[in-house]
């Protein structure tokens, strides 16, 4: 049977629901890039969902593998600790579906390279 | 006599110095697009300098005009209320140079783009 690979954004949230707005186009730019890859966003606080139910929602819609994807700026405290003990915890809720954690996607090149861009430009 | 634009990279700060790698890497970036425009690091809290510190060093190297670009996720409650104080504060300081508070980096499409692309790849 193939895998289906599924994708968590994954983002801290804020007070400010606005937060979310980047999250919610990002996620309809991945639907744009990738149809076949089902996309659920998800926050550490202030905002609904929580990683668990994020990661049940995709588990209910096919997948077996699963990319939680840290949008955050760079590789730092929540990412060392708090985050990766959530994805463990997400894990162990469903056996035969793999859980894993990928690296904050502010610290991709294309990302970085997309940033200066934009910097150059204003 | 002709304008001399500076960037001033400010991001939130975190506790772990490893969180100000991608703003440095960003710096480097924009230095390679951008040779004639100067760029400088600033932080809300825990690393150094602060705006005003990142504004004075721009102006002591000729910058006439000055875009303060929030390496930010999201336009939220900081850029709503702190850093538009922050900036204005700093441009108190030196009459007859501009000091402009740009969009959160993370609202920008190329930059929303680049993220999707990474997610889906990942």
């Amino acid at each position: 049977m193939s895998q289906m690979h599924g994708i968590v954004l994954f983002g801290h949230g804020a007070r400010d629901p606005v937060w979310a707005g980047p999250m919610q186009r990002t996620a309809a730019r991945i639907a744009e890039l990738s149809p076949e890859m089902p996309v659920e966003l998800a926050f550490m606080e202030f905002i609904e969902p929580v990683l668990d139910v994020a990661v049940d929602r995709l588990v209910a819609r096919g997948a077996t593998r699963i990319t939680v994807v840290p949008v955050f700026l760079a590789q730092g405290g929540h990412l060392k600790r708090d985050v990766p003990a959530l994805v463990s915890a997400a894990a162990a809720r469903h056996a035969g579906v793999s859980v894993t954690l990928a690296t904050a996607a502010g610290e991709a090149p294309e990302v970085i390279d997309a940033i200066a861009a934009y910097a150059s430009r204003c």
